[in-house]
């Protein structure tokens, strides 16, 4: 199935970059789009720089090869370590969500004290600290990895007392430091946002990466004059494993079915 | 760095199979030891059977380079779906984590009522209730997936209210089963196992899979005349992935440091 050269591309090393896709059909619903899910290679975030660059490029190949004219890396892992490098090897556009969820919170915080929450990998890899601190040097950050939330997620675990606790410790030291921003860095935590919003309470703006980067994929389309005209879009889902268990819990992320799911061999 | 024919070869998908070390080495002090862990692909537990077995293969491969004489399957989910397959493969014995958890567990159990916990992946493959079944049919198992224990053990959260509460949210179901065994069906969990005996209660049996392997590895060394006769043992430890975290967190797991992770590409 070729969606021609008018779908987007997006992949992430398995289910969280649902929550990215999601936002693109909201603000773009015209729009075809091929999604791509590593799940034989899921997760990225406890994989070397090298090897999640390898794994990114070979899922840019197989979008490539489905004809995309845009590339959106929905994992936070490979933004960190990958974006670049696919912008200079790529003849098509490349959004991660890194850079539009720094963004983001460089516009909202006031008090210029932001905390971000995201796996061990884009913790570790500090691409928020860097990415924020390039737009306003003025800010702190301060970062923790949780990953027991992606685990969370994927049970659907995401209201009651077990979640609760979990994202009240992780986010205690961050709200110590008297953040007024959190930037959710991992795809999945969006599925998790009620709680932790009635975590850190009212004084605390929470930046949803998935919404700030389905306004940026806008502005590149516009910018380049490849937006679609509108028609007939598609929606397209490949996965490298599992295909069944993706389609199940991906419902869940998208907050509708999905009704096909292709397996491919890479 | 050969080991020579005299060494037991171990594999997991990434760090947890180092408690089934431990008990080896802890049972069989003179024994040298190649562990393989497949760090690039972890977890296992996600994935689907022909993935696994297609992994379990190349892990296999690259152990019987270093000339082992017996190969230890220490990843639940690796037993559940390629023991056989590597048995009818190899030349060299194969031992799994299932067979000597689930022949443990109907050796303990008198009431026939059994638990076994596990990841998502062994838990649907329903491999400890066939295994179990197979010895004693007389008995009754009821299996609960437990996907957050492993990023809990990985976090070294191990005590305190929120795994506390985690472990108690897992298990209620199955003690209300009235079990009177639980077979730790994943090799993370021993590092819970605390919590885990407080949350049963003194009248059920625990049974760590890895003690009960350690005991069967010594009983087929034994058996075909292949236990070494001492001298100076030697540890190896290969990653497909990430070494100096595989060093750092594997400590936990193993009780003493590791000196030196070698990285290998496959």
């Amino acid at each position: 199935m070729d969606n021609g050269p008018d779908a987007i591309g997006i992949f992430d090393s398995g289910i969280g970059g649902l929550t990215v896709l999601r936002r693109i059909v909201e603000r773009l619903p015209g729009e075809s789009t091929v999604y791509l899910g590593d799940t034989a290679r899921v997760p990225y975030g406890t994989k070397s720089p090298d090897t999640v660059r390898r794994y990114a490029m070979a899922c840019a190949r197989v979008l490539l090869g489905r004809g995309i004219k845009m590339l959106v890396v929905a994992c936070n892992t490979a933004s960190a370590h990958a974006v670049e490098y696919l912008q200079d090897a790529l003849d098509v556009p490349v959004v991660g969500v890194v850079e539009p969820g720094a963004r983001a919170a460089a516009s909202c915080t006031v008090s210029g004290r932001i905390g971000v929450i995201g796996t061990r990998g884009t913790v570790a890899s500090g691409v928020y600290e860097r990415a924020i601190a390039a737009i306003r040097p003025d800010t702190r950050v301060w970062s923790r990895a949780c990953p027991l939330l992606v685990p969370l997620a994927e049970e659907g675990w995401v209201r009651g007392p077990v979640p609760e606790q979990v994202v009240a410790a992780y986010l205690s030291e961050l709200l110590e430091h008297e953040i007024d921003t959190l930037v959710l860095g991992c795809t999945h935590y969006p599925l998790l946002s009620d709680i932790i919003r009635a975590a850190v309470g009212p004084s605390v703006q929470i930046v949803d990466s998935a919404e700030a980067t389905a306004a940026v994929v806008e502005e590149v389309l516009v910018a380049a004059g490849i937006a679609s005209s509108g028609g007939n879009a598609q929606r397209t889902y490949l996965v490298s494993d599992a295909p069944e268990s993706f389609a199940k819990t991906g419902r869940e992320f998208l907050n509708h079915g999905i009704d096909d799911v292709e397996w491919v061999d890479f």
